[in-house]
């Protein structure tokens, strides 16, 4: 009996620790509850940072109307203009004229065959005034004729020292922090990022799981024709100066469907390119969301929309507003646009 | 003081149910370490059981010399011969020829048009004599017109029913249950898990994760050509009667690097059609494992290599003789061929 007692008096002493321990948790909750971590501190809050996270807690809880099972939980983005800059040019397209330059002593043809002349002249009025056909001829020339892995190993050296002539670092650095962090959050609640990009796949690759958090497999883009090649008996990819799909416009449901298979549920765009990407996700059954990229920041990186040769916004935009699509303000809805070098 | 000598009391009480709790603990640990659940149940033992174990055993202990990180555990396996039975014919030529009874109402001209008219025969010698060219011709009429959703609609409604004239139970039940067993067992130790296969992409994403756990966006397979087609606002994806990849032979490796980008590390196949994609794995950098499905249970499925016409083992067989491949002798290696009815 005496022991009884005594156990009572030291589960009383404990039962006072705990109710101290207890109040304590409570407290670090409810000042946590007042300040929980933001999970888009780069996004001024307002009424579309609020329809981003409304929309992930309504599709990440169950039994929520909204609910969407992890398996469909697909995002998927374009990369120009939606992830990264695309002015003054197209990466790629700065990328495949400095190839130009590189190859240009295997090609001593190019010294009068247009337009690998003019971009051989370094006349940057001349270079500016290349038609999209010129644009292609020079991306097929300079994507192929090599290996996947010798392509891999290019564009890794390239993308490592080449810097944006307009915003003076790197270009995995022209990437919008706003949009890393969007991704992020979606990863975080369980959705599954892809890039569906125009771009050509391989040049994205490289690059992409280091600055966006995707990997290889789940990068999507235009892709050139490939043949197993095999070398003193070792195999390879060799790509031929042949593309196989456009992944642009329409042709983006359909890179959609043959490589990731699944409707999506979220698409992020920022041009008419993107159209389409962003009707099919609509179309898709259940809740979805599309985002559209407005590049209204003219100090901080560039304003344009339905004038503009690179990445014009004019259809798109309609029906954005027209269905109540989300559309960024980059100039109004993000605190910064590039990462903190 | 009274209190402290209660109180330690107290302890060695608790001290002692402790003890107990480990000592039981400790004894169902050793029991489970006498018997260890075996994850290939399916699988005789004997060195090639050993040899898989092994491998992944080393591949996914951290320290290990053979250690592969979680992002490079990739695993392809066929699926035709594979993973599934391929006798009489390819599961796909039987649901083409069943396609185009179906179809016949609407092309009148099949009457006396050939290969239709000798499908529509229904004699089975001719039609065993069909070319390989007459079967091409078959797929790509019965599998194109119709938009993806439909093809999967299509595809569903056949394999919920169909039977295979050999073993008289559903095409989903005529895969074998030890690669079943095989894939779980490397996706229960961190590899992803991916079909590459011969067949129609479409034809396969339908069932895939039921039969294999293997999901949609993990199947790569021979695919058309698609288009974007919009019909009364509603965006489809059509299917056009025009081959992309032929996703077989020297097509495993290019599938392999457009769809998958990484360089496996495990591959499972059973005919000339995958050496291709064996040779790229055991081409590829760090550990790896090749695996031939050898066909020599005459009693339980069947017994074919060098001389077949469907799933003809010759070369690789050599190959995987000669670079000392795991080959599976099915007679001998396997418990059960199919899963239990």
């Amino acid at each position: 009996m005496p022991q009884r007692n005594s156990s009572s008096s030291l589960s009383f002493v404990h039962q006072r620790k705990a109710a101290v321990v207890l109040l304590f948790l409570l407290t670090v909750s409810a000042l946590h509850a007042q300040a929980p971590a933001d999970p888009l501190p780069s996004w001024n809050d307002g009424p579309l940072k609020k329809s981003i996270v409304d929309f992930v807690t309504h599709t990440t809880t169950t039994g929520d109307a909204q609910f969407v099972p992890p398996e469909q939980r697909i995002l998927v983005s374009d990369n120009d203009g939606t992830l990264w800059t695309e002015q003054p040019l197209y990466t790629e397209f700065l990328f495949a004229l400095e190839r130009v330059k590189v190859m240009a002593p295997q090609h001593p043809e190019w010294k009068t065959e247009q337009p690998y002349a003019t971009v051989l002249s370094g006349d940057p009025k001349a270079i500016g005034s290349l038609t999209e056909a010129d644009l292609m001829k020079i991306i097929v020339v300079t994507h192929a004729g090599v290996t996947v892995d010798q392509f891999d190993q290019i564009v890794s050296d390239w993308i490592a020292h080449a810097q944006s002539p307009r915003f003076h670092r790197l270009y995995t650095e022209c990437i919008y922090q706003p949009m890393v962090e969007l991704l992020q959050y979606f990863r975080a609640n369980g959705y599954k990022t892809y890039i569906v990009s125009g771009g050509e796949v391989e040049f994205m690759r490289p690059w992409a799981e280091k600055a966006y958090g995707i990997p290889p497999e789940q990068v999507v883009g235009t892709t050139f024709k490939m043949k197993l090649d095999v070398q003193n008996g070792a195999p390879g990819l060799m790509r031929l100066p042949e593309i196989d799909l456009v992944d642009d416009g329409p042709g983006k449901p359909v890179g959609i469907g043959k490589f990731i298979s699944r409707k999506p549920t979220v698409a992020f765009g920022n041009s008419d390119g993107d159209q389409q990407m962003l009707e099919w996700t609509a179309a898709a059954p259940g809740p979805h969301l599309m985002l559209l990229v407005h590049h209204t920041d003219a100090a901080r990186e560039a304003a344009y929309d339905r004038n503009s040769s690179v990445g014009r916004l004019d259809k798109a935009l309609d029906e954005a507003i027209a269905k109540h699509w989300l559309v960024v303000d980059m100039k109004n809805d993000w605190k910064v646009v590039f990462p903190p070098q």
